[in-house]
């Protein structure tokens, strides 16, 4: 969970903006003095910087256990990344908004260490994909531009999702995954699937509803 | 094209933020004086609202145009939408980004209206997608997730991609609608497609590159 001086700091960010949240907004939201603030951040930016680091650290954690957690097989490891990816943006999903938002709020360093943290993200996407498209598992005409897109119908879950929903985060994560794998030629009404792979009990393909 | 005072209101609003932005600046970008820039616009909540307003109508009119294009075959209309989407999104990034980071910024009725096109928008797709699956072009576990995912794969372009990259916004919507199509079992490597559908000469499906 995000410490409560940031969560504050988030919420006045998603209601008004960066730039239109001021120090003593925040203060005031975290019931704090201004100085009281100031003792634990320098300045709105680095509240803005701690936030995005923390969005980045814990996206990146996660990805890295969900891609460990499938073994060697390069299918489940997408899976579970994309899965990862969608359950992280529905229910974190104010916090993803402001990291992508806010980029351009960033300032120097920051803002390169950030999009750096981002590039390592598409990469895992990135690497997977390739890895299966050597195996023969994946199937995309231009691999590279389909990860981009995976990725950012993941991280776009962040702009609609609403708990209040019909779906949970772990249902939508599970579909996600299913409409990510259809992108590389494999799962429902795939070729792939439904002629050369019979599903293996312990191992069948999981179906959502 | 967006008339010169909007471009110059866009342009401090993708710097700064809505919130972040205020009259001053922005009548000084357009080279005006503030009682200038208030004889066009009363506020600057006027701004936004005729921004997102051309934006939204800007793409409703493309997207109705591609899909009357396409003539009477779902996969064309389908093809030709997905292609508008991401040529928008594309072309007109900058104007894209706000229009979806600034809703939290719209107050009141805009705010609905707003919202209210962005749901036609979806459901232009979404109806396409329903056709598909009842003439049976289409394949989709759940299609009305993978229409949400659809387009906000398209409306995340506005969010990364630049002018001086790799691809132009052309090639790019190719790439998009042939992306697009693999999540509904249709397309390079699908069943669908290399099973039951020869090419027809005059009908073949457009290779990018």
């Amino acid at each position: 969970m995000l410490p409560p001086l940031l969560q504050a700091a988030l919420d006045c960010f998603v209601e008004h903006g960066y730039h239109g949240t001021t120090i003593r907004t925040v203060a005031a939201r975290a019931k704090l003095s201004v100085p009281g603030l100031y003792h634990h951040y320098a300045s709105k930016q680095a509240l803005l910087v701690a936030i995005v680091q923390f969005a980045m650290k814990d996206l990146l954690i996660r990805s890295e256990d969900a891609v460990a957690e499938a073994g060697s097989s390069v299918e489940e490891q997408f899976r579970l990344l994309i899965e990862c990816l969608a359950l992280f943006h529905a229910h974190r999903s104010e916090l993803a908004f402001i990291a992508a938002s806010e980029i351009r709020s960033l300032e120097g360093e920051s803002r390169t260490a950030h999009i750096k943290s981002r590039d390592k993200q598409q990469q895992m996407v990135d690497d997977i994909i390739n890895q299966g498209m050597r195996e023969g598992n994946f199937d995309a005409e231009h691999p590279k531009d389909t990860s981009r897109a995976i990725v950012t119908m993941c991280t776009g879950i962040a702009q609609w999702y609403r708990r209040d929903g019909e779906l949970s985060p772990e249902e939508l994560a599970l579909r996600y995954a299913n409409i990510a794998r259809m992108t590389l030629g494999v799962g429902p009404g795939s070729r792939r699937e439904s002629v050369f792979t019979a599903p293996i009990v312990g191992d069948a393909p999981i179906v959502v509803n």
